[in-house]
Protein backbone atom coordinates (compact mmCIF):
# COMPACT_ATOMS: atom_id res chain seq x y z
CA UNK A 1 0.00 0.00 0.00
CA UNK A 2 3.11 2.34 0.40
CA UNK A 3 2.52 3.32 -3.05
CA UNK A 4 -0.82 4.94 -2.42
CA UNK A 5 0.86 7.41 -0.33
CA UNK A 6 3.81 8.30 -2.65
CA UNK A 7 3.29 11.60 -4.23
CA UNK A 8 6.12 10.55 -7.20
CA UNK A 9 3.66 8.11 -7.64
CA UNK A 10 0.21 9.59 -8.01
CA UNK A 11 2.42 12.99 -9.93
CA UNK A 12 3.88 9.89 -12.59
CA UNK A 13 0.17 8.61 -12.83
CA UNK A 14 -1.45 11.91 -13.64
CA UNK A 15 0.87 13.34 -15.89
CA UNK A 16 0.97 9.89 -18.20
CA UNK A 17 -2.91 9.62 -18.15
CA UNK A 18 -4.52 13.31 -17.62
CA UNK A 19 -2.42 14.98 -20.22
CA UNK A 20 -3.16 18.63 -18.71
CA UNK A 21 -2.27 17.63 -15.88
CA UNK A 22 1.28 17.88 -16.99
CA UNK A 23 0.92 20.93 -19.53
CA UNK A 24 -0.11 22.65 -16.31
CA UNK A 25 3.05 21.55 -14.11
CA UNK A 26 0.78 19.70 -11.70
CA UNK A 27 3.35 18.53 -8.92
CA UNK A 28 1.82 16.05 -6.02
CA UNK A 29 2.72 17.77 -2.24
CA UNK A 30 1.02 15.30 -0.23
CA UNK A 31 -1.32 12.67 -0.66
CA UNK A 32 -3.27 10.26 1.51
CA UNK A 33 -6.34 9.24 2.41
CA UNK A 34 -7.22 11.87 4.45
CA UNK A 35 -6.08 14.50 2.10
CA UNK A 36 -4.41 15.22 -1.42
CA UNK A 37 -2.63 18.47 -1.91
CA UNK A 38 -1.26 19.43 -5.18
CA UNK A 39 0.81 22.03 -6.65
CA UNK A 40 0.92 24.11 -9.93
CA UNK A 41 3.11 27.33 -10.89
CA UNK A 42 1.43 30.15 -12.33
CA UNK A 43 3.35 30.74 -15.67
CA UNK A 44 1.73 27.92 -17.40
CA UNK A 45 -1.71 28.75 -15.80
CA UNK A 46 -1.15 32.82 -16.66
CA UNK A 47 -4.11 34.78 -18.10
CA UNK A 48 -4.88 38.31 -19.90
CA UNK A 49 -4.25 39.95 -16.21
CA UNK A 50 -1.04 37.90 -14.99
CA UNK A 51 -3.01 35.91 -12.49
CA UNK A 52 -4.09 32.30 -12.68
CA UNK A 53 -6.86 31.49 -15.49
CA UNK A 54 -10.45 30.17 -13.89
CA UNK A 55 -10.01 26.54 -15.55
CA UNK A 56 -6.71 26.07 -14.36
CA UNK A 57 -8.09 26.55 -10.82
CA UNK A 58 -10.82 24.59 -11.29
CA UNK A 59 -8.90 21.61 -12.49
CA UNK A 60 -6.37 21.58 -10.26
CA UNK A 61 -8.96 21.36 -7.86
CA UNK A 62 -10.70 18.51 -9.76
CA UNK A 63 -7.48 17.05 -10.11
CA UNK A 64 -7.50 16.79 -6.51
CA UNK A 65 -10.60 15.75 -5.51
CA UNK A 66 -10.46 12.76 -8.29
CA UNK A 67 -6.84 11.83 -6.81
CA UNK A 68 -8.83 11.82 -2.76
CA UNK A 69 -10.95 9.90 -4.06
CA UNK A 70 -8.78 7.45 -6.36
CA UNK A 71 -7.00 7.16 -3.15
CA UNK A 72 -9.68 6.35 -1.17
CA UNK A 73 -11.03 3.84 -3.23
CA UNK A 74 -7.73 1.80 -3.63
CA UNK A 75 -7.08 2.36 0.06
CA UNK A 76 -10.43 0.53 0.95
CA UNK A 77 -9.79 -2.13 -2.24
CA UNK A 78 -12.85 -0.75 -3.98
CA UNK A 79 -12.50 -1.28 -7.57
CA UNK A 80 -15.08 1.08 -9.25
CA UNK A 81 -14.53 3.65 -12.35
CA UNK A 82 -14.66 7.23 -10.73
CA UNK A 83 -16.12 10.00 -13.39
CA UNK A 84 -17.48 13.99 -12.20
CA UNK A 85 -20.89 14.87 -12.08
CA UNK A 86 -21.22 18.60 -11.61
CA UNK A 87 -18.86 20.98 -10.21
CA UNK A 88 -19.43 24.14 -8.71
CA UNK A 89 -16.70 26.72 -8.46
CA UNK A 90 -16.20 30.39 -6.50
CA UNK A 91 -13.34 32.50 -7.30
CA UNK A 92 -12.85 34.40 -4.75
CA UNK A 93 -9.11 36.18 -4.87
CA UNK A 94 -7.13 36.64 -7.78
CA UNK A 95 -3.67 33.94 -7.78
CA UNK A 96 -0.87 35.83 -8.53
CA UNK A 97 2.17 32.84 -8.41
CA UNK A 98 2.16 29.55 -7.24
CA UNK A 99 -1.19 27.98 -5.94
CA UNK A 100 -2.04 24.73 -4.60
CA UNK A 101 -5.45 22.52 -4.01
CA UNK A 102 -5.90 20.91 -0.64
CA UNK A 103 -9.07 18.16 -1.16
CA UNK A 104 -10.56 16.84 2.81
CA UNK A 105 -11.29 13.75 2.80
CA UNK A 106 -15.24 13.11 3.56
CA UNK A 107 -16.35 13.00 7.14
CA UNK A 108 -16.90 8.79 8.28
CA UNK A 109 -20.14 8.89 7.97
CA UNK A 110 -20.09 10.37 4.71
CA UNK A 111 -17.85 7.90 3.67
CA UNK A 112 -19.76 5.05 4.66
CA UNK A 113 -22.95 5.33 3.42
CA UNK A 114 -20.78 5.90 0.17
CA UNK A 115 -19.34 2.48 0.14
CA UNK A 116 -22.77 0.95 1.14
CA UNK A 117 -24.56 2.17 -1.73
CA UNK A 118 -22.24 1.51 -4.02
CA UNK A 119 -21.62 -2.17 -2.60
CA UNK A 120 -25.77 -2.13 -2.94
CA UNK A 121 -26.32 -0.68 -5.91
CA UNK A 122 -23.39 -0.50 -7.59
CA UNK A 123 -23.22 2.95 -8.42
CA UNK A 124 -23.17 5.61 -6.15
CA UNK A 125 -22.60 9.54 -5.38
CA UNK A 126 -20.04 11.74 -3.22
CA UNK A 127 -18.86 15.28 -2.67
CA UNK A 128 -15.62 16.75 -1.98
CA UNK A 129 -14.57 20.06 -1.33
CA UNK A 130 -11.44 21.51 -2.45
CA UNK A 131 -9.68 25.05 -1.04
CA UNK A 132 -7.51 26.49 -3.40
CA UNK A 133 -4.73 28.28 -1.76
CA UNK A 134 -2.46 31.27 -2.43
CA UNK A 135 -0.22 33.16 0.20
CA UNK A 136 -2.10 31.40 2.57
CA UNK A 137 -5.88 32.52 1.72
CA UNK A 138 -8.64 30.45 -0.36
CA UNK A 139 -8.67 31.98 -3.43
CA UNK A 140 -10.99 29.36 -4.46
CA UNK A 141 -13.17 26.49 -3.36
CA UNK A 142 -14.53 23.65 -6.07
CA UNK A 143 -17.49 21.37 -4.25
CA UNK A 144 -17.34 18.59 -7.10
CA UNK A 145 -19.87 15.42 -7.41
CA UNK A 146 -18.47 12.62 -8.51
CA UNK A 147 -20.08 9.42 -9.55
CA UNK A 148 -18.29 5.64 -8.49
CA UNK A 149 -19.31 2.76 -10.63
CA UNK A 150 -18.22 -0.50 -9.23
CA UNK A 151 -16.34 -2.41 -11.73
CA UNK A 152 -15.94 -5.57 -9.86
CA UNK B 1 -14.36 46.53 -35.76
CA UNK B 2 -13.52 43.76 -37.88
CA UNK B 3 -11.17 42.39 -35.99
CA UNK B 4 -14.04 41.66 -33.63
CA UNK B 5 -15.47 38.99 -35.64
CA UNK B 6 -12.15 37.90 -37.18
CA UNK B 7 -11.84 33.65 -35.10
CA UNK B 8 -8.01 34.05 -36.11
CA UNK B 9 -7.66 37.58 -34.47
CA UNK B 10 -9.33 36.27 -31.13
CA UNK B 11 -7.58 32.94 -31.38
CA UNK B 12 -4.02 34.35 -31.29
CA UNK B 13 -5.23 36.51 -28.42
CA UNK B 14 -6.18 33.63 -26.84
CA UNK B 15 -2.63 31.40 -27.30
CA UNK B 16 -1.15 34.67 -26.63
CA UNK B 17 -2.32 35.29 -23.66
CA UNK B 18 -4.01 31.85 -21.94
CA UNK B 19 -1.32 29.96 -22.12
CA UNK B 20 -3.62 26.84 -21.25
CA UNK B 21 -5.96 27.76 -23.90
CA UNK B 22 -2.43 27.28 -26.59
CA UNK B 23 -1.84 23.51 -24.60
CA UNK B 24 -5.10 22.85 -24.70
CA UNK B 25 -4.96 23.25 -28.52
CA UNK B 26 -8.11 25.25 -28.56
CA UNK B 27 -9.59 27.04 -31.90
CA UNK B 28 -11.97 29.58 -32.21
CA UNK B 29 -14.41 28.46 -35.26
CA UNK B 30 -16.90 31.27 -34.17
CA UNK B 31 -16.80 34.86 -32.80
CA UNK B 32 -19.39 37.16 -33.08
CA UNK B 33 -21.55 39.75 -30.62
CA UNK B 34 -23.96 37.01 -30.73
CA UNK B 35 -22.43 33.89 -30.48
CA UNK B 36 -18.79 32.46 -30.16
CA UNK B 37 -17.50 28.72 -30.55
CA UNK B 38 -14.57 26.98 -29.69
CA UNK B 39 -13.18 23.37 -30.49
CA UNK B 40 -10.60 21.39 -28.76
CA UNK B 41 -8.98 18.18 -29.76
CA UNK B 42 -9.19 15.06 -27.83
CA UNK B 43 -5.29 14.32 -27.86
CA UNK B 44 -3.96 17.18 -25.54
CA UNK B 45 -6.94 16.82 -22.73
CA UNK B 46 -7.68 13.32 -22.36
CA UNK B 47 -7.74 11.58 -18.72
CA UNK B 48 -7.96 8.35 -17.36
CA UNK B 49 -10.94 6.70 -19.24
CA UNK B 50 -9.61 7.97 -22.70
CA UNK B 51 -12.31 10.84 -22.51
CA UNK B 52 -11.94 14.31 -21.82
CA UNK B 53 -10.48 15.51 -18.44
CA UNK B 54 -13.38 17.22 -16.80
CA UNK B 55 -11.14 20.35 -16.07
CA UNK B 56 -10.52 20.82 -19.73
CA UNK B 57 -14.70 20.82 -20.57
CA UNK B 58 -15.00 23.06 -17.92
CA UNK B 59 -12.30 25.20 -19.31
CA UNK B 60 -13.08 24.74 -22.70
CA UNK B 61 -16.59 26.58 -21.79
CA UNK B 62 -15.25 29.23 -19.92
CA UNK B 63 -12.91 30.85 -22.35
CA UNK B 64 -16.12 30.72 -24.60
CA UNK B 65 -18.34 32.42 -22.43
CA UNK B 66 -15.19 34.73 -21.54
CA UNK B 67 -14.59 35.14 -25.29
CA UNK B 68 -18.40 36.42 -25.76
CA UNK B 69 -17.99 38.80 -23.05
CA UNK B 70 -15.13 40.31 -24.49
CA UNK B 71 -16.41 40.80 -27.54
CA UNK B 72 -19.45 41.99 -26.69
CA UNK B 73 -17.60 44.45 -24.20
CA UNK B 74 -15.35 45.49 -27.08
CA UNK B 75 -18.65 45.82 -30.40
CA UNK B 76 -20.38 48.29 -27.45
CA UNK B 77 -17.30 50.27 -26.98
CA UNK B 78 -17.78 49.70 -23.59
CA UNK B 79 -13.78 49.70 -21.71
CA UNK B 80 -13.96 46.69 -18.49
CA UNK B 81 -12.06 44.05 -16.89
CA UNK B 82 -13.63 41.01 -17.04
CA UNK B 83 -13.21 38.20 -14.50
CA UNK B 84 -14.79 35.16 -13.23
CA UNK B 85 -16.58 34.94 -10.39
CA UNK B 86 -18.23 31.68 -10.02
CA UNK B 87 -19.31 28.42 -12.54
CA UNK B 88 -21.43 25.42 -12.20
CA UNK B 89 -21.09 22.82 -15.01
CA UNK B 90 -22.76 19.79 -15.56
CA UNK B 91 -21.17 16.98 -16.84
CA UNK B 92 -23.50 14.70 -18.71
CA UNK B 93 -22.20 12.51 -21.11
CA UNK B 94 -18.67 11.08 -22.00
CA UNK B 95 -16.45 13.21 -24.63
CA UNK B 96 -14.68 10.72 -26.85
CA UNK B 97 -12.96 12.88 -29.35
CA UNK B 98 -12.95 16.33 -30.80
CA UNK B 99 -15.18 18.89 -28.67
CA UNK B 100 -16.80 22.37 -28.96
CA UNK B 101 -17.68 24.99 -26.51
CA UNK B 102 -20.98 27.36 -27.68
CA UNK B 103 -21.10 30.51 -25.51
CA UNK B 104 -25.03 32.53 -26.49
CA UNK B 105 -24.78 35.99 -26.05
CA UNK B 106 -27.79 36.92 -23.02
CA UNK B 107 -30.66 38.36 -23.96
CA UNK B 108 -31.07 41.89 -24.88
CA UNK B 109 -32.88 42.82 -21.38
CA UNK B 110 -30.46 41.11 -19.31
CA UNK B 111 -27.52 42.78 -21.33
CA UNK B 112 -29.09 46.32 -20.76
CA UNK B 113 -29.51 45.92 -16.96
CA UNK B 114 -25.82 44.59 -17.10
CA UNK B 115 -24.92 48.26 -18.84
CA UNK B 116 -27.05 50.39 -17.10
CA UNK B 117 -25.66 49.06 -13.86
CA UNK B 118 -21.73 49.02 -15.21
CA UNK B 119 -22.12 52.50 -16.28
CA UNK B 120 -23.87 53.50 -12.62
CA UNK B 121 -21.79 51.70 -10.16
CA UNK B 122 -18.58 50.72 -12.12
CA UNK B 123 -18.79 47.47 -11.73
CA UNK B 124 -21.36 44.60 -13.13
CA UNK B 125 -22.38 41.21 -12.79
CA UNK B 126 -23.71 38.98 -15.73
CA UNK B 127 -24.29 35.45 -16.47
CA UNK B 128 -23.48 33.71 -19.36
CA UNK B 129 -24.60 29.34 -20.78
CA UNK B 130 -22.33 27.67 -22.54
CA UNK B 131 -23.30 23.84 -23.66
CA UNK B 132 -20.06 21.83 -24.78
CA UNK B 133 -21.24 19.83 -27.54
CA UNK B 134 -19.71 16.41 -29.05
CA UNK B 135 -21.19 14.49 -32.03
CA UNK B 136 -24.01 17.11 -31.87
CA UNK B 137 -25.29 16.24 -28.11
CA UNK B 138 -24.82 18.19 -25.20
CA UNK B 139 -21.90 16.32 -23.29
CA UNK B 140 -21.28 19.15 -20.53
CA UNK B 141 -23.00 22.73 -19.51
CA UNK B 142 -21.43 25.66 -18.08
CA UNK B 143 -23.40 28.15 -16.28
CA UNK B 144 -20.57 31.26 -15.79
CA UNK B 145 -21.02 34.55 -14.12
CA UNK B 146 -18.81 37.16 -14.50
CA UNK B 147 -18.02 40.76 -13.18
CA UNK B 148 -16.84 43.37 -15.36
CA UNK B 149 -15.07 46.25 -13.44
CA UNK B 150 -14.73 49.64 -15.64
CA UNK B 151 -11.70 51.20 -16.37
CA UNK B 152 -12.81 54.24 -18.31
Amino acid sequence: MAELTDPLALQRYLHDRIVQSQSMGVAVAEVSPERVVLTAPLAPNINVHGTVFGGSASSLAMLAAWSLLYTLLKTHEIPAELVIHSSHVEFRAPIKGEFRAVAQAPDAQTWSSFEHMLSRKGRARIKVAVDVEFEGITAARLEGTFVAVSNA
